[in-house]
């Protein structure tokens, strides 16, 4: 069992018998143990949070993964794995005592099979270069994360990736056919198959989006879909939030599942314009961004479904994009949003609720008070089509109580989401982020469901210790234990 | 821990004890124990196999199925959840000492939202009765197994059921977005929500499809979606099974996902036709049946494409439904398939393995080989898109050895679907039919990942034990334990 780390005069010697231990069973490049070596790997996209490994791992094979993992258990040390480090939720944040596995060279794209439309690829594969490699026969994988161009399929398989086509083309779990893992116990098993369904437990699911902390990834086979042949943007525009929102909730009541269907407020389309010259209009209250894609014949027929469906919800203005280059510049302004928050703000903090749509208009709203409230500004842009909000809380660090502001407005946007009936988080993950958010979101009997699976792949609690799941002292010690149906009964309260 | 039946003698005793420990807590109509009243549960779908349980239990709430857990558990009697009782693979099975659940009684629709398109009902409510009750708003629910009439959504939930649409529109797993089931503590989990993602572990889905062992449920939130305003079938007749099966493929490869592609064998062709009257070539040696639906110019674009690859696949012959009543009629021997088995042979025996689309022929001319070794004849009748055979072993159970041919024929069958790469159930479960096949398709450490899950959730092994996982010393006692990927480590083998 994982325990408190040891004092620093004992860390030393600990690194020295677990690095040698790692040396004796992997080549010496794959062992990094000193300070210089290892601190690219202090923190993840969660750049606030971090904290220096013991010892980093870089295997070339599943066999050294198996290698190390034993070694590992035998020692009872943590492992954190990690993929490109692009995560935004910590987790992949080191411990101070424990191993961070990264995935980096595992890097090989093993099949390709256009006929099953079908990739296998090692866990260290960019996202990008799979949909690179497919492009020959005119096949993609469709998730795609704003990070696509550096992160990994092994990291989009912890987090349960989505991107701005997930509303249409589905999760990262919903492109997943396979996923090849070793276990603690350094067995290897495989969890799916190429099928709709398959006997026994789905253990495929439950892995995906799982964060780590069931096993290491040594091999996954994605889905591939035909490359649309066509693809047009329109770009609406309205004089108020709440109508744009309606304007979401009517196109999806129609029957409509746009390919992408994105909504930025005033501040975010002023943030971006002088940087992107997306041509949004600056003047309305929010933007909203709905793609069709296919044959021409279907998408034509799709634009002129939306376009009504938008007038009708009172659009103030409707463009729709002519040709690809002005289907790019559309887009330019939403996916270049993250670098303009911070063209125009020392610092910034996304957040990542989710909502049912029809409470769209209302947490916008109680998003305003809190500006006001924490004193800062907040930029809203969001996948609307599936109600995942990504507030981006704009402060200065070095102002000196800013980041604590941003820390409780952050919060308190994820609690108004649970009340409204919606998550905390809708594709970054929970890590260490929000990791207290959780015993808002669930009951101690549904996080005892959680324990209990991860119990069943991690007795010893070794892998990515202490990430995602609140234990219920924590939750208990925060005075946010959720109950619901009645008394919280709960013999064997710690035991994880 | 549910160990070995008692004896005859101290089974009358024991039913005494069980059925007043369940009456002090239920109302008595609730509580069946006398043979007469409970022997319409003895068998499911599969009624080859049958059991007199010991009591049967129909709880009217969700707070009734939380005493009967309670008393269960602390009797330590074992709990087999039951549906409409429908499956084809023994899940719902009796056990000597055991009790059935039924969910019979818990049959109301809770909540019709036509705005966020969900219904929520109890378990005991039919499939079909969701899409009418949706029907006033133009809805339905998609999964449409053969037995929608009678079959519950709890048992849709328990066997992650399909239907001839699911290659389209998904599984059960697919289509429900929220299950609220009581585990054998007698809590209440909420498993899943609304958003596309939510935080934790995926534990709907591995919910879906566990087949009653890891908590019984009292209510599901089901995704509804729009009815599609046109449908209409392609009927291509192919001289070739081979070519009728690289059509299929040429289909998927082309990018069209049809609503429907099944496809029937000469065999099965002769058997409908006399009394479906469908108008099937009985001279083709495949039929394929390709359904669109969508707008009108949906169907129209996607027939036109289907009907280009068919041609170019080497259809002999192909007809296109003209209207609502002519598809109807073109579908009408398809659905009729397993009635006109019933009409021509005493009886059938229905698999259900799924293999990889491009081995379709190869497996077909496998059985063929075997319709000769066992001395039976098959109809092949298959959800031929999503690679999921339904092949109808026709025999005469009053003949001596005739029903066991007939098993061994279908255990040849699925392990050739394991051999190809595919799986030994694509949509009816395990249960007890295919136990011993889940040797063939896992390995030790596999079954081990699905045992520690079920123990995460039921330690006592009290919900419908021995069912669907095969014991490791079940596997081994058949010499049939797959092992890949180097040697069989198991330290504590037989823990549960």
């Amino acid at each position: 069992m994982h325990t408190a780390p040891p004092d620093p005069a004992n860390l030393f010697a600990r690194r020295q018998q677990v690095a040698e231990a790692l040396r004796a069973v992997l080549p010496a490049r794959c062992v990094l143990a000193e300070p210089e070596d290892t601190r690219p790997y202090e923190c993840d996209g969660l750049a606030a949070y971090r904290q220096l490994p013991m010892v980093v791992v870089l295997p070339d094979s599943e066999a050294q993964v198996i290698a190390i993992v034993n070694v590992c258990r035998q020692l009872q040390v943590p492992i954190v794995p990690r993929g490109a480090g692009t995560g935004l939720s910590g987790g992949a944040m080191p411990i101070a005592d424990g191993v961070v596995l990264s995935t980096a060279r595992l890097n090989q794209i093993i099949r390709m099979d256009a006929y099953s439309r079908t990739a296998v690829v090692q866990p260290g594969v960019r996202n990008l270069a799979i949909s690179d490699a497919a492009a020959r026969h005119d096949l993609y994988y469709a998730p795609d994360p704003s990070s696509q161009i550096a992160c990994t399929i092994g990291g989009n398989v912890a987090e349960n990736s989505g991107g701005v086509h997930c509303l249409k083309y589905g999760l990262t779990v919903h492109n997943v056919l396979r996923v090849r893992m070793v276990t603690i116990e350094g067995e290897v098993v495989e969890l799916g198959g190429e099928s709709l369904d398959a006997p026994g437990l789905d253990l495929l699911a439950v892995f995906i989006g799982s964060e780590g902390m069931l096993g290491i990834v040594t091999e996954v086979t994605v889905k591939l879909i035909p490359k649309p042949s066509t693809a047009r943007v329109i770009m609406a525009s309205f004089s108020e939030v709440g109508a744009g929102c309606n304007a979401v909730a009517d196109l999806i009541a129609a029957g409509i599942i746009p390919a992408g269907l994105e909504m930025m407020d005033q501040t975010s389309a002023r943030m971006v314009e002088p940087f992107c010259k997306a041509g949004y209009d600056t003047e309305a209250a929010a933007i909203l961004l709905c793609e069709a894609d296919g044959t021409p014949e279907e998408v034509e027929e799709d634009i002129a479904r939306m376009t009504a469906v938008l007038q009708a919800a009172g659009a103030s203005a409707i463009a729709v994009s002519q040709n690809e280059a002005e289907r790019l510049r559309f887009w330019s302004g939403r996916k270049n949003a993250f670098p303009a928050a911070g063209r125009i703000s020392p610092d910034y903090y996304c957040m990542d609720g989710t909502i049912p749509r029809k409470r769209l208009a209302e947490v916008l709203a109680g998003i305003a008070r809190m500006e006001t409230k924490y004193g800062l500004r907040c930029a809203n842009v969001f996948h609307a089509g599936d109600g995942n909000l990504h507030p981006l809380i704009l402060f200065d660090a070095n102002q000196p109580d800013e980041f604590a502001r941003a820390e409780a407005f952050g919060a308190e946007i994820l609690a108004m989401s649970v009340e409204v009936g919606g998550t905390i988080t809708g594709e970054h993950g929970v890590g260490i982020e929000k990791i207290n958010s959780m015993c808002e979101q669930f009951t101690a009997q549904e996080l005892e469901a959680f324990f209990a699976v991860k119990r069943a792949f991690d007795p010893l609690k070794l892998l990515n210790p202490d990430k995602a799941i609140p234990t219920l002292n924590r939750c208990a010690d925060m005075g946010k234990m959720r109950v619901t149906g009645g008394v919280l009964k709960f013999p064997d309260l710690p035991r994880f």
